[in-house]
């Protein structure tokens, strides 16, 4: 039996569980050493039905712990600059969870910690783990679509948001909250950072955004360096279901990644022929977050770099950044930001 | 045997040569009367191809034929101003390809004119009369899917064009050349105004089309008029075939224009699973070419307005030239524009 | 202009108002001279509505017209026998709708005319001229399949018929009316003869049937000469639409014909993803029996063999019979059948 | 933490790794206390792997461990019959994977001593437990498609199998091996028991079977009870993929299960549209092979009836015996068969 890597969990809130359940049934290369969570009945719970002996409500009693060698931080974003350091400080390798913050001041004060301690640290963007990004990735590098010319990224939730949680003092508004992701991808996948973003959006079905200052739809053009176009849309008003899908179009062909049916059934009957789609997030991106897990694990026991790194997230936040002010200014917005923002 | 529509073509280049055989062939309720080109020898092997007794080089031996009571105006763009005034001077019914004209200029002169004289007349825009576009706008109408948010459509030509075809003096460039059909989609599909538009572009794969100035590549976002949003984009390389899409997002739900497979047969083997793709634009419009056909005649006959008028073709006009303004002054332009451009 | 092939059309109800109007107006290459149907009003119409100077409710008067070089044998199957024979000896090249009759007797008759006179005749099984199955013909005798092993069909029709036309003294009985066209199918994308059949059938959802006589769905195994294996399927209950299609296995891979949506639209609400289903024969097959029409046009001017000829539609029937057998004695049927039948 | 239903697993071949291996980490509501199987080094693998102290190359070794309250047995099929009878002795609930036995006389000599004990039983049929076959049932039974008049099934592997394991007397051949998961779906879709079988079958793309006497390609029409029809197809040269489809129709209507499309991607190029294919077993039938196990320790747990018990493993196995049968005598078959079979 091989060694498993010890870990601890900070944050056990929906993500969390995500998180501490992979790692504690389908992970078998970890084991979970401590949680945390500041809700008391949630950490019990969680450390009870998996028999971990350790829990707390203090995120630094995980970070105290010698054993622990990694930890998954999926609490609340605003927490993340505070126990990313604290954990960069004790030694750890750092899985952190997008968004891994909402400012560059604070994105660039936990790299600066990181650096400093040279611990491992891996952003979670769980898309570049899933089967279909995964494949287009390499049929890209290996040129079968030639040159790439043009992103083109859709991400519809199914339903508009809690208000509380859509207040972009808390999820960085719309376009951070949703199109993050794309961004990501968009670097990832044409090889090229983002020159140029303009956005155009609005409250055009989630009424009850208003109140939080927050808009329900926006498309974001694109300028790559090297010249390559992008646009990427996001919305909440897809409810008919959980709809992302993306295309690289290159000089010699062109890949589409995504799917809509759930469940390997059609209906034909005289209103026509129908299947149903993919409600949400898990039914969609559930292995991928495994696989994400499994990978950083494996990272960390090899000794490796990691798969999407502090500059990647920071990158990624930064496009998001530029987006939201082009539409809040109308006006395109050109990459690098003045990072004092 | 009901009474045929005397009607006169104007043009019979490859655009011309489908609406004549159209017309001479599938449109059981016209009558070629007389038809006109520049080059002799192609009028006159079409003449005698479908035993047309009257034929010219000069259009207005067509126009001077008191029998004739509608023209198709299929001449190039660039004699579309003198043809158009000519013929509702001759107080003909005027069908006229699109594009209309390549500046406003020109349209409102021929509006004019068209106005003056009371005559009908009908622009080119062969999509509204694809059974999928109609099927997509009966939907919206009928509130299928709430109230419309977001337009998408992609257009990608399957190669490059000819250097002096895509001349900008000529084509008005890739955006009026090939997003005015999505522009006038927008429209019609949003049933609003457009109210600002910005474009990203480049050259990415036609390197060849440097020499006359002009770009592969656009992507073009939307703000209509009530806060709507779209995004629409043009590409040269879609080496693969003739992908033309459109999606309307709305409140309550979403439509999708367009398909891939041409030929009804799936081949599946150790390579995985294929089929072919719809190769070019007669293959995806031919049939609505004919529909629009019919239903010009239908309307002249029964004294009706026109499907698309000089307003939507003005309209859409406006917007690929506002549009490509954009991209050459890398900034968002506001509609209207000042139509002394 | 070159010289148009004269043909008379014999039989103007449904199909022969198909074949009829595309000799009007799409089949260049020919020229209707007469026609001719038992009910007088529907032929003066046809021939006013196209200007054609002769017609008559007699067929022997469109044989009679020396001009004619070409019928069209369009009328109800019990007539086949004596117009064909009369065709025959008239001189005429002879197109046959299917069924070309309902007994081997009647088959033989024919052909013993026809084979007498040496004039061309072709039978009319439209699939063979469709895009789909054209091209899976093509990529068999390619080899992109290699060896086929296995031949699997469904025909299923959207509506119960007729109890009138259902008589299997009028249509041969559910796998003569649907079935024959799959068995074609059959012999010709597998390249071998059938051997065996064995039914299954009954009377699940068209009680009206009883009344004649008929069944409405079956299942029919068959073995092929050389050992492949086949099975059609058919069904008068797909009330959801017109569902065709045909599938061959192979030692190296698989080919399937066919499709669902008739109209390029995707609905996605809160139902699930939607589209329309091809609704009935033509929107299906209207191409293919004009494609059909111009082969045989040019096959009888440039005097070459048919491309369904007497051979083939016997084979067709020959199936068709022992499978209806096998139902009735509810027995695997070996072929040739006794042709005393 | 709830209590854990102590279970043993009786072979870790193939098979048995994926239950064991569920077992062990996904399925949380078990514990596995004991593992058996007759290569040494396998077992203590497993055990090791999993800290499973009580492993044993000798099943009853699992069966006389009191704790132990089930057992999946999961052993080569010629075991099955000892294995089980010792397990119903025990006062195990038993999970026997599929095929229960080769002959109906083993199968009665199980299904006896399971009575005589009252122990539960339930037989592997996984697909009951997939999303789609899953849903397909609920719709039948709310009527979404009306009364079922057709069952029509394909199983094809992605290759030949190897001769020692596709020999007869160990598989009980192809239409045993294979078409007995279609077998158990027409039953339990159709809601009916099958009266008569009659199959045609052939040897046609894997030669090397012919040295044990097993072919490769059948195809098997079914007359149920009731009178309605169907057909299932088996083939081992689906050399594309692992092809699993299965369509019921219905008098209004009609449900098609299956996939073909494995990773989320579609690739457009010159040569056409394209994308991959489910390779096989494990990545179409993985979760419902979880799913499948969840039940079985739910059930017991919870003392209820088992999903699929002796009844329905026999009436599968009978369906099998009768077709291969058929193909042997080339005649139809009959149901039931004489048991002494």
């Amino acid at each position: 039996m091989k060694t498993k890597l010890p870990v601890g969990v900070i944050g056990l809130g929906r993500m969390g569980q995500v998180y501490a359940r992979h790692l504690a049934t389908r992970v078998t290369q970890a084991r979970i050493v401590a949680v945390a969570d500041a809700m008391q009945e949630r950490v019990q719970t969680f450390a009870a039905e998996f028999g971990i002996a350790s829990w707390s409500t203090d995120y630094r009693d995980v970070l105290a712990n010698k054993e622990i060698k990694a930890v998954f931080v999926i609490s609340p974003t605003s927490t993340h600059r505070e126990v990313v350091i604290a954990a960069a400080e004790a030694g750890k390798a750092i899985f952190c969870e997008k968004p891994v913050a909402l400012t560059l001041a604070d994105t660039d004060a936990m790299l600066t910690a990181i650096e400093k301690k040279g611990v491992m640290f891996q952003a979670g963007f769980m898309r570049r783990f899933d089967a279909g990004y995964v494949a287009a990735k390499k049929q890209i590098e290996a040129g079968v679509i030639g040159q790439p010319t043009t992103f083109k990224s859709i991400g519809r939730d199914p339903f508009c948001p809690d208000v509380a949680y859509a207040d972009p003092h808390v999820s960085g508004g719309l376009i951070l909250d949703m199109a993050i992701h794309d961004f990501d991808l968009g670097r990832w996948l044409m090889g090229a950072e983002v020159k140029r973003v303009h956005t155009e959006g609005g409250l055009l079905a989630c009424p009850q955004l208003k109140a939080v200052g927050d808009i329900d739809n926006a498309v974001i053009n694109m300028l790559f360096q090297g010249g390559a176009l992008g646009n990427v849309e996001v919305s909440r008003n897809a409810f008919y279901g959980y709809d992302i899908r993306t295309e690289v179009l290159g000089t010699d062909g062109c890949l589409q990644i995504g799917y809509y049916r759930q469940t390997p059934l059609l209906l034909l009957n005289r209103q026509g022929i129908s299947h149903d789609m993919v409600p949400y997030l898990m039914e969609r991106f559930g292995e991928a977050y495994l696989a994400q897990t499994l990978d950083f694990v494996e990272r960390v026991l090899e000794e490796r770099p990691p798969a999407v790194g502090g500059f990647d997230a920071r990158a990624a936040l930064e496009i998001g950044l530029a987006a939201t002010q082009s539409y809040a200014e109308a006006r395109p917005v050109d990459l690098p930001l003045n990072s004092g923002l």
